[in-house]
């Protein structure tokens, strides 16, 4: 998605200025210099500068920025670190900032948000004259680690650490900032500091809890931290909490956070489909730990996870205009449940615009003598190995298709591994280089293929990845799920939405041995798969019985599922993507 | 269940009156005038007595009596029929004086309640000088028929009708006072008369609708009404709505409004389970409204479900311990739903508790030259067919067991039509007389076979109702019972519960083919018929993983179903009524 114009929020009507928007510009211009990056927009480029220009006028003298508390409430500042987004701010201007010098070279905005930066240090720290706070809302810890990366200086990091490792700690900084404003310190969201994880310390977190963002922005900071840090035992916590999530709380379209209640986790298995709130934002925060995870511990299952998170969870998000945009993904509907134009809380639109203007950073790695493919999409990179660059180009119909072909061109002939992955879900993959068959078993690697070789200019790479479609069952404890099956072919998971389906989606049994076959619509939905099927719908008996001795008739029906992200693109009535088995 | 002495609510803490407080009074008064009618009490007695006394005292000049407002609000009685419940009271209080007056033959309280519907009948009515409105909580209607019945009177079966007539038209009464009041018209419950079932005149409703108690109180009337004007118009309405409720809004429990929001009616199929309002006192309203369309129509119909809501949706509002209640009744639990000893709204207690004390009254009628036998339960009553007394008693292990022994004792030998019962859900019934065979078919009418013939001193009736074990499934619409079935022998509805079960509840799958075993068991729950059938229960698989592409393993298990209304009198863990079928 290229980025528009920046929106005013109820245009021409009065506003009230929330404490969290300055997280929402700073998406903007941060999904903005992606596509700067990617295509020459002098319009846009002109448009950010002048963003950058109000922010660099309205930056304190002491460094300070936050619209909304210069402007409203100045004598506030730093007295709610818990409930005020006040960090979290400044963590994605942080990430905007590195965005827009990475596009532009300019360093207007990073020289402001450094400042900025300077001030925050000062102010926070374990020194006595500090506060030993930390934010309600976790984004800035990721913030700085990427700040640390961009400028390699370390105190970026330290920062982050800081208020990672002083998360949860006693005595509770919420408590004694409460105390400090006059406030009842156990009025507090839902009665649980596991709304923004500051229960206890995040090394003796065990269970994903609470505001399911706020979760997926802190454990990608613990994933950077433990990563830059050789942390053992950050790292051990974050695996035990991914274990968590992805055995007791996810959604098989890699949505999380069921209730609207905290927008987050409730109990385990707790995953229901009409009402479940999944946000568009925790699907892409968990696209962000994964990724991390995954650079870190070089292991394919994050990339798995990643991958269907992308494709399912959070795309779903965004409408095929890239002007519609779904809050909550639901995974059943019984209609009405339609993608918004704009939100009071507009923090799923520039989110998911960032995701997918820098959808490039996730597709590839190189390390000092390997490369590496984590997701396929058609599409080429220009990297640098050893020193060498390295073209690739990817050719390819996937995710429709197991068959990509990726053509690699080193400037020189240059001897490297490039690790392609073998994704968890498929059973059976062929590997060629220039023709030649490789046994794949034996290359696999925390499932990656590892082709070490000294790779020549236009080497050609083809992978057949086999993706028949899936019957998916969920743990019987998912209440929900039981007795249905949800239908998933490569990383697409499936669902059925009405306007494809005679039957109403309720009355749609599958039996479970009938084949269910897959074909590419080029004319539906700008060209995707779909999936088909004989199916049984339940018929009301003749009589219109409410109760009756004999069970509903099932007469044959042709079932058609999408993929579960492109709903509701056409109309907004039902849709499943459980489908009841028989 | 006897009537225990009065409570006084949150006893020794200071109480707030609320405005339908006087009908709870009301209702333990005609539940304590019952018990009395069944066994002597002289202290229970001389305790009615002295709540009469206070009524009595309490009385003003004009005939007036309402406690709470004069005492609480005495400039507005009558200044919001709508919502403040003014005649429901002066409703339950008729019933509770016709009641007490035929117990104990004292006229104590009829005389006040009488005075009082003078005072009510000089202000509601059609003159110029009258107020044209009608209560927002039906019951006075009824309880004026009532009322009728026991005087003779002709004026209030006028009065009666008056209110039922009224109710709906336009100009609409609660708009008037509202505006009478300085309050917004427009600002009612949940933004539409439905609710209080006033949208349209009662004989144009063609739909269930709203706050499902006063529904169910309203139809009450208008079948008393339609009977006794023989108005075929109110009668086609109340057959309608009939229709309606029981084709599209009823749980197969008999319980009924499934939206704690408005207590009541939402949309038609919508009927989950876990979260079902299903007030006690609906179904009991249910009863009423059953008990009334079947002395008008005398068809059977009526009769199986004013048996099915007694057995189950209104019975299991009661602990066995006659202590504990529910107020609602789902029909699925995780755990976790108990009876209370009181609640704020303290309706379903004396409400459940008048059902139970009056109980005889459902299981026969009589007319000019017949008996019809409604209700299968042990005991005897004595009866009056064309002047000449008639003794009957039955013995019988209904509704455990579907034989019924009756035995006829006329004073004198006695020609008349005895009408038996032949319930909906019997397909096969045999009849003897003193030993000789009938032909029950030949003797069907409106589901009740009509035994005309001279009965003398000790005649026998034997009958012997075939009650195998059913399956019932709900219409395909009822999205929460779709793939599930319902056990059901005879009126009784079963259900799940966690304590005679291994596996969890929700595991557990009963195949169609495996046959389901009915015994009684003495030793639980006081004596109660148990189902048992083979069945199978989803197994986690080993690795414990979320989603996977087998489906999850099935082990044997014993499924044990107890009846619906018995649940929750040992714990109150996990309860299904609808268990998932494969």
């Amino acid at each position: 998605m290229r980025a528009g114009p920046l929106r005013v929020p109820f245009n021409g009507r009065p506003t009230t200025p929330v404490m969290y928007w300055d997280s929402d510009i700073a998406k903007w211009i941060e999904m903005a210099s992606y596509t700067l990056a990617a295509h020459a927009d002098p319009a846009l480029d002109a448009q950010i500068d002048e963003v950058i220009a109000r922010i660099t006028k309205a930056q304190q003298p002491d460094g300070y920025f936050n619209t909304y508390f210069l402007r409203r409430e100045p004598a506030k500042r730093w007295t709610n670190l818990r409930d005020w987004h006040e960090l979290y701010c400044a963590g994605h201007l942080i990430e905007a900032a590195v965005a827009h010098a990475q596009a532009t070279g300019k360093t207007t905005l990073l020289d402001v948000i450094r400042r900025y930066i300077d001030c925050i240090a000062r102010n926070f720290g374990s020194e006595a004259n500090q506060r030993r706070g930390y934010c309600g809302h976790p984004e800035i810890e990721l913030a700085l680690v990427r700040l640390y990366r961009f400028t390699n200086e370390r105190r970026y990091l330290d920062l982050a650490k800081f208020f990672v490792d002083q998360r949860g700690t006693q005595p509770r900084y919420f408590d004694q900032e409460a105390i400090a404003r006059g406030a009842d310190p156990a009025a507090l969201f839902f009665g649980t500091y596991e709304y923004n994880q500051s229960h206890m310390p995040v090394r003796e977190q065990r269970t994903v809890v609470g505001h399911a963002v706020r979760a997926m922005y802190l454990y990608s900071a613990m994933a950077d931290l433990a990563g830059e840090f050789d942390d053992a035992g950050l790292m051990a916590a974050c695996k035990t909490l991914w274990g968590d999530l992805t055995t007791k709380r996810l959604y098989v379209t890699g949505g999380l956070g069921p209730s609207v209640r905290n927008e987050g986790f409730t109990t385990d298995y707790d995953l229901p489909n009409e009402t479940g709130y999944a946000e568009t934002c925790a699907a892409i925060g968990l696209i962000f730990w994964a990724h991390r995870l995954l650079l870190v511990e070089r292991d394919a299952r994050y990339a798995d996870m990643m991958e269907l998170a992308l494709y399912n969870g959070a795309l779903s998000g965004l409408a095929l205009d890239g002007e519609h945009f779904f809050y909550e993904n639901p995974l059943a509907s019984r209609g009405g449940h339609r993608r918004w134009t704009w939100h009071r809380c507009p923090c799923c639109p520039p989110n998911i615009g960032r995701l997918i203007a820098s959808l490039g950073q996730y597709v590839y790695s190189t390390a000092e003598d390997e490369a590496a493919v984590h997701l396929y999409i058609e599409g080429s990179a220009r990297m640098s190995i050893g020193g060498v660059g390295v073209s690739v180009q990817q050719k390819t119909q996937y995710p429709w298709d197991g068959a990509i072909e990726i053509r690699v061109d080193p400037e020189q002939p240059l001897e490297f591994a490039l690790r392609l992955r073998i994704p968890g879900w498929c059973r059976s993959a062929r590997l060629q280089i220039n023709g030649n068959e490789l046994d794949v078993s034996a290359l696999m690697n925390r499932g990656y293929a590892h082709v070490r070789r000294r790779w020549q200019k236009a080497d050609v790479v083809e992978l057949n990845l086999s993706m028949p479609v899936e019957r998916i069952y969920a743990h019987p404890e998912v209440a929900a799920d039981l007795g249905r099956v949800a239908l998933k072919r490569g990383p697409i998971v499936y669902c059925l939405e009405a306007v494809d389906n005679d039957a109403p989606l309720r009355h749609i049994a599958l039996p479970r041995s009938n084949p269910v076959d897959a074909r590419f619509e080029r004319e539906l939905l700008g060209g995707v798969g779909v999936l088909t099927a004989q199916a049984l719908a339940a018929q009301p008996s003749e009589d219109g019985a409410l109760y009756s001795t004999d069970p509903p008739d099932m007469r044959p029906t042709t079932l058609q599922a999408i993929p579960y992200s492109f709903w509701s693109n056409r109309d907004s009535e039902e849709m499943s993507v459980w489908i009841r088995e028989i």
